[in-house]
């Protein structure tokens, strides 16, 4: 099997598409959702990302990475302002909906695109109607990063809203029943087959594969 | 279809087995790879992580996020000492060895389980052979979050190791050509179908698909 190598300075040379495609998918399958906002002005606003990661279970916690705070970013503009968001999986049936958010609108991303916003609670944002697993979050704390300007924003769950059907006896979500979809690159997205799970591992013994 | 909601009070009442369980799959499928580490008296640390993050592409970024440095946390301490590590994607037969690196080992994580070190350059971190992407870094950065502790380090890449036929003639790497896994919740791992491409969205047309 031959294998390619690119050294830092290569990564420099490349032609700047080919180096953003490839830079983009080394981080393996990545979350991707919807993180719905509005303004102080009521104003919708709904945004495809991938930057996405677990932050802590207890307090329950969610971090994204934003690109730099240089040019107009709404979403995290709205989430400082209002202190609310939501995050919402995306299901392969309205994929080509949610990877047309990222169009320039003119107007809010959900009449553009034709998803639907819902409410719930008093949570000053809304959410992706036709999404399966849906999170309400509120600011925590937001960091920008030295080396590029990213600001990288976490956000305590509020309110989880998710099918019945998808949560097992131990809590543990089944993304492929609730039809969740995965990222890579820029712009691939993937249907994902059901897993293999495995008990907690003991250096003592060989690991062995737990039932759903 | 019966929803499910859990509002921040309930979250808090749950057992904690479920709620780490249940909050640990909200962020949907995600980036798991092992992280390769040495010590600067030269012994080798093998773990395996999923809160990993594209944080730029010129220069090439990596962010980590790392549980709280309040126990011994071999692989954020061999980073800060010396500045190098590898990110390493899981193939599916390889898995079960990948989650036993999450044992306690009183020896090296390689040793354990049977993977194997493998280096480049004069990187002070060992890749893991059996992986077919593979990424060496340095650290760039770190920030230590309020809300919980962890900690966020970011990485530039400094070499990347993959096979010739998972990149496209536009950088995109084929990552279920490469089979990397993804996974799910705290010890759930999928294998992914093959990808749908689209192209860069507009508002004024309808979203279109591209070959890989």
């Amino acid at each position: 099997m031959a294998n390619q190598t690119y050294s830092n300075a290569q990564l420099s040379a490349l032609e700047k598409r080919f180096r953003t495609n490839l830079i983009n998918s080394l981080t393996g399958f990545k979350s991707v959702a919807l993180i719905g906002t509005q303004s102080t002005e009521g104003s919708t606003n709904l945004a495809i990302f991938s930057q996405i990661i677990h932050v802590g279970a207890n307090p329950p916690l969610i971090g994204i990475l934003f690109r730099p705070h240089t040019v107009a970013r709404h979403t995290l503009e709205n989430i400082l302002a209002t202190k609310h968001f939501s995050i919402n999986h995306i299901r392969r049936d309205f994929v080509e909906k949610a990877h047309h958010t990222s169009a320039r609108w003119e107007i809010s991303e959900f009449e553009g695109t034709g998803l639907t916003p819902d409410y719930a609670d008093d949570l000053l944002a809304p959410f992706v109607s036709e999404a399966s697993v849906k999170v309400g979050l509120s600011y925590v704390e937001h960091h920008t990063l030295r080396c590029n300007e990213t600001v990288f924003l976490v956000g305590e769950i509020q309110k989880i809203i998710l099918p019945e059907y998808c949560v097992g006896s131990d809590g543990f979500i089944d993304l492929v029943k609730a039809e969740t979809i995965t990222c890579s690159g820029l712009d691939a997205y993937h249907q994902v087959a059901s897993p293999v799970r495995f008990a907690y591992a003991k250096a003592s013994q060989p690991v062995v594969t737990i039932d759903n």
